[in-house]
């Protein structure tokens, strides 16, 4: 393990942390909040000296094999996350250290749940800081997606690599450059067009910014207490946010084909068309039973259904409605939605589109199998065989995924909240999205946890946020060894 | 397709069916039930007709390949649940069709679910059928799991089976005879000796040897209203019941190694281990935690977390007390294990031990794989490498059996009667334990689901002990192609 290398990366990440709170802290004065400014000034300072601390070391990138880039993935996460939480406890917006780590952290990972029950009583560079995070968040996810998992060959995510051996830097430096120019045209592109339909749609420039930032990210912090509801007769601005809210969903490295004319290769995605089919059917599937049952107005039930449908698949968990209150069906299908998540290399969590995809083609290659028991027969996504390191991955994952929900149930139902709140509030923030039923519904905070549940839940966002074998890695005792 | 052959199995298969008829018939003429054996004649008459109009073709048995197994297991037991349901719809004691078929499926699939409110008040003859087409359902799954479905290689069951290709019954016809050994010698031991207890606890014969057919088949019916609440008070009949639910749950070839003094496979078995593990710790959570919230005695918090979790994970569905009235940690460790069952080659349902051991194992090759990319890491079970093809078919078989619990539960929802206790009927209806939270607590029956509810049921019930695949492999238009 070469160390080093290690503390530099994370050294270096957390001076740009540091130095991205100089903007929350240059807001802060320009609105006259001199104690926020002074809260950011001191949370900017001791970020950079950590950083400073950490980074002095000589380090070369080429030693970056698969267990330095595991350990700076995951301290990267938490390392920032903690420094994050810093603006909150000294401007006093949070008073507790496992709230305010539970809130930063929830806005890195893009989870968008929230211990705090009322902000808008928040200084406004506290609100600003809160969205900021999510939207940095979302673009240390795209990087993390789009070129560091790839290379590692987390579960299953290999299917976007080509060879295996070799230092990871080597894979992981030429795809940066392809990264950051999506990042820039894309996730800052689509940032800067909704802030602008949001003006339009009547929003102050800050917080058409503020539910940009929410929105690209998957992330999903509101600045009002109750969420989007306040847009609910604005249909422009809840149809906007909607739309944006599925663009978010889709793997950013296709809009990078889309502008490089490759259509073919879009169209005939198959994650893309899982994720096009779902959206429609559960969309429609709610929108009925909203029909029969809630709204008088097919036009309303289909508004609701389309925020709730595509803020729940993509992990982003605005609400439009208290859709606690909605029939069992609607609650089933947006509950099964928290599982799966949206696509692969986009901002969204969960499990993601493209193992549910070969989950169904493992299902389905063991029907024909037992008609041909000695036929090999392969497993395709857009149009090529997946290898089996993916399908092995894949199937991994999911397993694990479903026994950390399991156990992180169990674990919360000591907190005496019931048993669908219980699986709800694991769901959502394992998945990281945030909104869920009961306890965890959209008329309710994180406030109400225990410190300790706090402190279990802002693991359970970490460990879904990096894909779970990331962070469980770590923690087993062969990677320790030798 | 070799017709003939399946019309012959399947015939000889009522024939048999007609001639149990006959024991619940003598005894209500015995029992001077006169109008009860007259509905027992009419229904073994016709299901003896049925026989032999189905059964006349000259068939060779060399011909069965695999979609002729397939077709024979599925409608073996369809015809032999439909034929069951006659005597309950001739004597009275059901009266529409949907209820008697899911009552006669419940039995043959050893589900244990029932609509009947009132059981107390049957006649003694129909009592005794009910108990003994879970009998007689227990020694069918036993014939199925240990000689059809290894040789058929259905969802991961190969893990007993050396070769694949050539007929199937080549390979089920010498493993007939050891497994009618294990039958007679082990099942019908099983049930004389608890028999024998439960008599000795104070039980009459009658009674007793009823509670033996729903405990050894972990079937669950009971003669009572309130399953075996009333037992309570006669520690020695409950905790005899539950080590027999226990032994209910070990796959039953060890208890023919046992015999062989094969001693060390028995020892070393994988499953076998984590059976007795799972046993240990539920019994132990739910113990503990009954005792600080419910009971205030340490030995009865220790006697009720017994029986319900040896219950729950052998998929039997007694239960001592009304368990959807204790703490949500207790709840969600019986829900969990509705999923896991206990061991493959029992008469237990739902996933069964092998599979979780497997997946677990997949989830740890993966985190060792991700430290040595290019490593072949083999899965070990009992000392073995498990074949890739088993573990294909475990991975297939854990997906495709959640996919179908979050579709049922949705459909469930559709009643109106809530997430958890969708959640609960879907599961334990389709891993045949019959017994869950909500709607289906202890202390409700079956009996308020819609016709239409109640026939979807039934089908889960079959879908669930015919692992799946059995069932659903006919259903796909690929089987009957050529």
């Amino acid at each position: 393990m070469d160390y080093g290398v290690v503390r530099k990366v994370v050294g270096s990440v957390l001076k740009i942390t540091a130095g991205l709170m100089l903007i929350p802290l240059c807001l802060s004065l320009f609105w006259r909040e001199f104690s926020v400014s002074a809260a950011f000034m001191w949370s900017a300072l001791i970020t950079f000296a950590v950083g400073t601390a950490l980074g002095a070391s000589q380090a070369d990138y080429k030693s970056i094999r698969i267990r330095e880039a595991l350990l700076i993935v995951t301290l990267v996460w938490i390392s920032v996350s903690i420094c994050g939480a810093l603006p909150y406890l000294f401007a006093g917006a949070i008073t507790t250290i496992p709230d305010a780590l539970f809130e930063s952290t929830s806005g890195f990972t893009t989870t968008g749940a929230t211990v705090i029950d009322d902000v808008e009583s928040l200084p406004r560079g506290i609100l600003f800081w809160r969205s900021l995070t999510l939207w940095i968040g979302g673009m240390g996810i795209l990087v993390l997606y789009l070129t560091v998992l790839p290379a590692l060959g987390v579960s299953g995510q290999q299917i976007y690599k080509a060879e295996l051996p070799g230092p990871v830097a080597d894979k992981i430096a030429p795809k940066l450059a392809d990264t950051a120019r999506i990042l820039y045209v894309v996730y800052g592109g689509m940032t800067a067009v909704l802030t602008i339909l949001l003006m339009f749609g009547g929003l102050a420039f800050f917080d058409a910014l503020q539910f940009a930032f929410a929105t690209v990210s998957s992330g999903g912090f509101s600045i009002y207490n109750s969420s989007i509801t306040k847009f609910n007769s604005n249909t422009f601005v809840l149809i906007t946010i909607s739309v944006f809210m599925i663009l978010s969903g889709v793997n950013f490295s296709l809009y990078y084909d889309l502008r490089k004319r490759r259509f073919k290769s879009v169209f005939q995605n198959t994650e893309l068309r899982l994720y096009g089919a779902l959206l429609l059917l559960a969309t429609a599937a709610v929108m009925l039973n909203l029909y029969q049952n809630v709204f008088e107005s097919l036009f309303e039930a289909f508004k609701h259904a389309l925020v709730q449908v595509s803020s729940i698949i993509t992990t982003n968990g605005f609400a439009s409605a208290n859709f606690d209150q909605w029939p069992d069906f609607s609650k089933l299908i947006l509950f099964f939605l928290m599982f799966t998540g949206a696509s692969a290399g986009s901002t969204t969590g969960a499990i993601k589109l493209f193992r549910v995809v070969i989950a169904g083609k493992v299902i389905k290659r063991e029907i024909s199998q037992l008609f041909h028991p000695r036929a090999v027969i392969p497993v395709t996504m857009n149009g090529r065989m997946v290898s089996k390191e993916t399908i092995r991955g894949v199937c991994a994952f999911l397993f694990l995924y479903l026994a950390v929900f399991a156990a992180s149930t169990l674990i919360l139902s000591l907190e005496g909240i019931g048993m669908a709140s219980a699986a709800s509030t694991s769901a959502a923030v394992l998945g990281n999205g945030g909104a869920g039923f009961g306890v965890v519904a959209p008329i309710h905070t994180y406030s109400q946890f225990s410190p300790a549940a706090t402190l279990f839940l802002t693991f359970l966002m970490l460990l879904g946020r990096l894909e779970l074998f990331t962070l469980i890695a770590i923690i087993t005792p062969s990677y320790w060894k030798q």
